[in-house]
């Protein structure tokens, strides 16, 4: 079964371009990518928060957070 | 046909971490991923310096540098 991978992004230039390619790299017969804006979506920033996010844009596989570049500070959205 | 993406990290354990999971996360129908040890293969530092490498790990897909995480700064193997 394919596992969950949630792709927090803030809807920035960096995001959208790291999203375009490495997101969609992504096996899709081991992985649903859930794709957050959080800068439209503000109610998950605390879950986001609680991943242990700290910048976007982030991927969060199997509770492993992987932070991608730099396109804004999770606290900036707050 | 598969595209080519590199994988350059020193060996920390930031960048195995990430290795394991992330990196093996990739579309291997879309992918060939070369993983370089450039705290073992320096020969190679000049390589990833030039694409844009500028912290450990990092993957290159397409010319494009993701930074990931923090393990190493690139100057630091020079």
């Amino acid at each position: 079964m394919a596992k969950q991978a949630t792709w927090y992004h803030g809807g920035c230039d960096v995001c959208v371009s790291a999203e375009s390619t490495l997101v969609d790299a992504l096996n899709p017969q081991q992985f649903r990518v859930e794709k957050v804006n959080l800068g439209t979506n503000r109610s998950r920033v605390g879950e986001a928060e609680k991943l242990g996010v700290k910048t976007l844009p982030a991927l969060v596989i199997d509770g492993q957070v992987y932070h991608i570049n730099f396109g804004a500070n999770l606290a900036d959205l707050k």
